[in-house]
């Protein structure tokens, strides 16, 4: 292949909340759509770009380990250097239901995708940094992207962190500011006007708005399942605010627009039983709503709030929510385990949800997005412990006692 | 591109220790030559292939993420499917300075693809499952590839295991055995006798040689270097027992006895300074020998005996190793920490090898690799927790302290 053009494409912030309005591409709007947001509802910006501009071939080659600038026609300007993030493999769980595992990242998440788009906006802006609220995937990712374009990065965190997220958290240089929830996205405001740092997480109370350019890098999930898959008739996502959820199906979206293909997979979002405000807007016909959330231990995804993207994305595809229980997030998590996946409670939350499905409503094949690694759960590594066994006669009958015969 | 073929090209398997000495394909000899290792040191045996008969265009096409598959021309039989390991990202951290960034498999280490082989050579055989002895990478590799197959795995592990080693051993299914290190290698031969599993990792005391066909999968990290770099000056490798150092040297032999490439990179082995087995076998002109070895927190690669795989690669390439103090470890562990990636300890220790030689030794680029993530280490989890901040003025002092200006 000749090497792909790495030129952003991008023109434009348009509203979701009107897609009428438009906005300047720079400076991203952090804060959403400020004209259709009220005291109720925070509406997102989405990025538009030239399409008619977009170079033939872009979709017919592979997609290899070189990141994100495969697809920089279709993405915001790539200021910041890449970690070969994205390209990550698709793995046949039975015939017709594929895993799309994330967890092959930089970081071994999803979110390395949108954090590739976030940081190069801090450097677009001339930031000396960003800040993230995040006790997870997103904090992690963001401090190494930051660290990889030499920018500080401060992280406010929950005040009980996973002990692996803790310690990469600090592997990557990061401020790690562990604060109590409500004061997170308050405090993450404050510390962008005072400091100067971008702020690459959500700053929005009432609705969850996100980085004008974090969803646009998700866009990438679809075009990768398309030159592998085509496009199959449904993609269940982990769901906790939707920008993966939205991410996958505006690239597929884009797709069809371009000629590509003539339709889209549906957007099945899966959110955790205790939770689901996406669940909760769908049913009462509102852009985005809170819940009351309950003890879960997918914790990647247990959001109060939701935000217009997921509705968006799940309306336009013709999609659906789906409520996961944690034993079934548990036996979704291993049967991954038996085929080899070791998938972060939150990440095997999709292919739970696909179990939770009638399989006869879906006609060909299906992926099942896995965002992230086993071992950034709460419990992971806190196991108990066996005692030794030295002894043959003592190894000889845990053997026999697990099935195995002589 | 066309998908590549798919039918391995092996022959026999050689003898190390007596070039001309050959053994057929099958079974595969999972203790070394028999005829030539003695009562001092045992040899090794690796794969032949038919050269003369590998497709042309084999090396043209850029690797993906469709696993080892790619190259099964000149791999052992690939009958395990696979996880879509390899193809892992290079990383480039300054001008002509490449990271290999293997913790990108499906376990994320480098394990993944010797593991692929290796269960390939279980199935094979008809076994029930496989066993290997490990505290670390090998054993939840070759856990997550037996759970891919449908094969049981029994793990024997040390008694003192890193958190997460010990999750992911059981994510998988495995049978986890913690047993004293001298009980390790007798005891994984009595369960591959009694039970009929086959043995995936070492069962030679007096000299490591490993599984037959375990590191032919390594010769895929050098076709992926090639297809991205050319030939580096040198290739940087934490040494453990040798056998991803010897992969890499065959994988570079291989192009350059196919033409493909006129001559191979240097290899130079990073040991700890704690012990060093292959430091201590190129010094006396040995081809294996012990060591004692002292306490270093670079547990994957700390082992008191090498193997002769470890000089013949040295050797050949006109290579040499180095000995990595864990103190200049933990530096190269916080430059990539600073390049945006968390490496194990034990993977740093390329990267520590390079900055510890002379830059101007090495005409051209050259690469580290890093074998696996940082979450694996012993301390991961485990470091400092901070107390919760949730004052602005609190968060404040930390931020201005930490260098930040208002």
């Amino acid at each position: 292949m000749t090497s792909p053009p790495t030129v952003s494409l991008a023109t434009a912030q348009r509203s979701l909340g009107d897609p009428g309005r438009r906005y300047p591409l720079w400076p991203p709007l952090t804060g959403g759509c400020p004209a259709t947001s009220t005291e109720e509802v925070s509406y997102p910006v989405e990025v538009e770009y030239a399409y008619d501009q977009v170079p033939a071939g872009l979709f017919e080659a592979r997609p290899g380990r070189g990141g994100l600038d495969r697809w920089a026609p279709l993405l915001p300007p790539l200021a910041a250097p890449g970690l070969g993030e994205g390209g990550t493999p698709l793995v046949e769980l039975e015939p017709g239901v594929f895993v799309k595992d994330e967890s092959r990242n930089p970081t071994w998440s999803h979110k390395d995708r949108l954090n590739r788009c976030t940081v190069g906006a801090a450097l677009g802006c001339g930031a000396p940094g960003v800040v993230v609220a995040s006790s997870g995937n997103h904090g992690a990712s963001a401090a190494a992207f930051a660290a990889r374009a030499g920018l500080r990065c401060v992280v406010l965190t929950g005040t009980a962190l996973p002990p692996a997220v803790d310690a990469f958290l600090h592997a990557y240089g990061a401020v790690v500011l562990p604060v109590p929830v409500e004061a997170r996205w308050p405090l993450t405001r404050r510390i962008a006007d005072r400091f100067g740092l971008h702020p690459v997480s959500n700053l929005t109370p009432q609705a969850h708005t996100g980085h004008a350019f974090g969803a646009e890098g998700y866009k990438t999930v679809a075009y990768e399942l398309h030159a592998e898959l085509g496009v199959p008739a449904a993609v269940f996502v982990p769901t906790g605010y939707g920008e993966l959820l939205f991410g996958i199906h505006k690239g597929f979206a884009e797709l069809r627009r371009l000629g590509v293909t003539e339709r889209v997979p549906r957007l099945i979002a899966c959110e955790p039983a205790t939770g689901g405000p996406l669940t909760a807007a769908l049913r009462q016909g509102l852009p985005a709503t809170w819940v009351e959330v309950g003890p879960t231990e997918a914790y990647g995804i247990n959001c109060p709030v939701g935000g217009y993207r997921g509705v968006v994305a799940v309306r336009e595809s013709g999609g659906r929510s789906v409520l996961v229980t944690d034993e079934q997030a548990r036996a979704a998590q291993a049967e991954l385990g038996r085929a080899g996946l070791w998938a972060e409670l939150s990440a095997a939350v999709g292919l739970a949800g696909l179990r939770a499905a009638p399989r006869e409503e879906f006609d060909g094949p299906v992926v099942c997005v896995s965002t992230s690694a086993g071992f950034k759960d709460q419990g992971a590594g806190r196991g108990p412990r066996e005692a030794p066994v030295a002894e043959w006669e003592a190894a000889r009958a845990r053997l026999l006692a697990a099935g195995l015969r002589e």
